[in-house]
């Protein structure tokens, strides 16, 4: 369900340069010191990411969201946890904001699976997103990637595998044996209490 | 379910040379003249491989199966069909009877999951075997796999990336929207009465 505008919402960002870089391109190259950064692209509303960065506090978290409502509610939820910071921008422009190899590790948790043919451009596993997160990715650097959606995984797992990356702990019904580090985001709980499988695999290149 | 020893079957093997060659390495790299070469490991009784075979004319099949009873079936149902052969023999020694580059598809049609962690070097898409298949595909060569066994077929998603290949026409569920070309195998046939979801994928290698 997508929520509607929130009045306001851009201002929570622009009031929060600590925690929303207003220029976030300046920072490119050096988002951390030496701690692994992992990027969460589409981070909603922000419980994926909060839990996260409340469990490993020795790494820093980046959310990106183009969608100022729902990044407003992660921005508040967030702003005293020290290891995290928001983009509010693009995912295509990825690139602009990580500079080569700078992100040990990206969250694609239940993006839009975009199912018509015609907005296969739009989904994050569409073969031109896959080589940018190739740039910006580490040596050892993988693609986390949840959902619900059975033709959106059969898609980026074929799309994956033409663009070189290799597999990880792939399940096709991550809660009947939920590993204990799994962290649920907020569709997650909906569908675990529908019974709904939920589709998982990491995605890496090779060394 | 296995099939008891049948009593007589090694002889309805030996008794017909020409469906079934009692040397089969001397024709390695002669198998056809200029027709796809189509091989199913661990072919069973045979009902894909006939009805491929009927499909297909232009094409020459090769079932491999290494259990003498149930090859005696599959012997004995396609006698008459001139576009088929057999190799009683071990899948792992695929490479003395093919030639670099000379089978075009292989078909892994159900094979034993081997469920077992101690067992996985038997699992026919262990990485070893995966690399022999490499060495007997041709250029634009492909396998194709079908299993009703989840695990086995991310533990065959998984080995098949890291081993290189790329995928096309992946499901998680054959029979919800089954393409006309499907051939049901014996196994697939009782999946399907039982509702058993069937996972298939086809692999290739990189141009």
């Amino acid at each position: 369900m997508r929520l509607r505008r929130r009045p306001g919402a851009l201002e929570v960002l622009r009031e929060r340069p600590g925690i929303v870089p207003q220029k976030p391109e300046q920072l490119r190259g050096q988002w951390t010191v030496d701690e692994p950064l992992h990027v969460e692209l589409g981070t909603g509303k922000g419980r994926f990411l909060a839990l996260m960065a409340e469990k490993y506090p020795t790494i820093s978290f980046i959310g990106m969201e183009k969608m100022e409502s729902v990044l407003s509610f992660a921005v508040e939820r967030m702003e005293q946890q020290n290891n995290v910071c928001f983009i509010h921008g693009n995912v295509a422009d990825i690139h602009d904001y990580f500079a080569d190899g700078e992100v040990d590790r990206i969250y694609l948790n239940f993006t839009d699976p975009w199912p018509k043919n015609r907005h296969e451009k739009r989904r994050l596993t569409y073969p031109a997103f896959l080589n940018t997160y190739k740039e910006v990715l580490s040596s050892r650097g993988d693609i986390h990637l949840k959902t619900d959606n059975e033709d959106f995984f059969t898609y980026s797992l074929e799309q994956f595998s033409r663009s070189g990356y290799h597999f990880n702990n792939l399940t096709l019904d991550l809660h009947a044996h939920e590993p204990e580090e799994n962290v649920r985001t907020e569709y997650e709980e909906k569908f675990a209490k529908r019974q709904q499988r939920i589709f998982r695999v990491e995605a890496y290149l090779p060394g």
